[in-house]
């Protein structure tokens, strides 16, 4: 083939964060924890400092993590929600997370989704959006989450997919913020010579 | 890694649609017809009637086709555009098309972005979009393209993406009014017990 396949990897040290895949995760805050967990190591290891992870939301039992890899997999589209539906579909064989006989899925995520991500949900298939950090909180040190539509939570829950925003936001907030103290790439698009804003 | 890495490979056949690699597309025409012709193709492959392609916007050369892989690759993220786009950073190994000293990039794509590739886009650091069919041709056989934002051509123009609706429109939606004439699976997730609308 002429052109090259996609290949996104999670980094090696996901596995030190995720160090017993047989734990259940019985809450959304224990869910939640784990997705900023992943987001902070990222962050100290030249990733975005997103986290997100896809959960059987009734037993707990963890699909897929993700993390951000737009810079290390030269990958516009690799935000971590995207990467933990794509890995948790790969697991299951479904492109389709609500798909009969599966068990009902949920993703949680350290910030809310970008105006990608947020359409990445509606496809995927999951009954639940767990948010941490708000998109102003990623937007106040510079990246840009794009537009969504203004009642994006509500056009979900018509789509059947719950939403629970702000779990732990002052603690996700912080890995953005220390993000940003530390001078860390604000890696957004179009920086050449016509940036666009 | 107890998780598996996400692999997007483009099928065989691309090669056939795409058969000189050295040929220049001059004219956004020309560029549709090889997005209608991967649509087209992939219809009759068991694949989504949709495709998409990267080219230079002033050489006119080919960085990447796309074709929808979701129901054959189990990744409901896996559209076209966000194929082509990721593949065209693959190939140049950087994640923002725009970067210097790249020259400029378009997005050429059968039908308009859904509500996740209109965010793709503005991640991709292309400077052009140019769309053949609507969304609503493709809601008009079944496809749920999404909630995008009332004004989202104005706000990929804002970002420094011109956009070019409606080339070939007719010849556009006709791939998909075929693939809706022979009974192909229009495959939104959340099909299960809970199937949201």
């Amino acid at each position: 083939m002429t052109f090259p396949s996609i290949e996104l990897s999670l980094p090696a040290w996901v596995e030190e964060v995720v160090d017993d895949t047989t734990k259940r995760f019985a809450t959304a805050e224990q869910r939640m924890r784990l997705a900023i967990a992943l987001a902070q190591r990222s962050s100290e290891e030249g990733g975005g400092p997103f986290g997100a992870a896809v959960f059987e939301i009734e037993t707990g039992r963890l699909v897929a993590p993700g993390v951000n890899l737009v810079v290390p997999a030269h990958c516009s589209a690799a935000h971590a929600e995207l990467v933990a539906l794509s890995i948790a579909q790969k697991v299951l064989g479904s492109f389709d997370l609500g798909a009969d006989p599966l068990p009902a899925h949920q993703l949680v995520t350290s910030t809310e989704p970008c105006a990608q991500c947020f359409g990445a949900t509606l496809w995927s298939g999951v009954r639940s959006l767990v948010c941490g950090a708000r998109g102003e909180d990623a937007t106040q040190i510079g990246f840009d989450e794009g537009p969504k539509p203004d009642n994006w939570v509500q056009e979900l829950k018509q789509r059947g997919i719950a939403v629970h925003r702000d779990l732990l936001r002052p603690q996700a907030a912080e890995v953005l913020k220390n993000y940003a103290r530390r001078g860390l790439p604000i890696y957004n698009s179009r920086q050449g010579a016509n940036p666009g804003r």
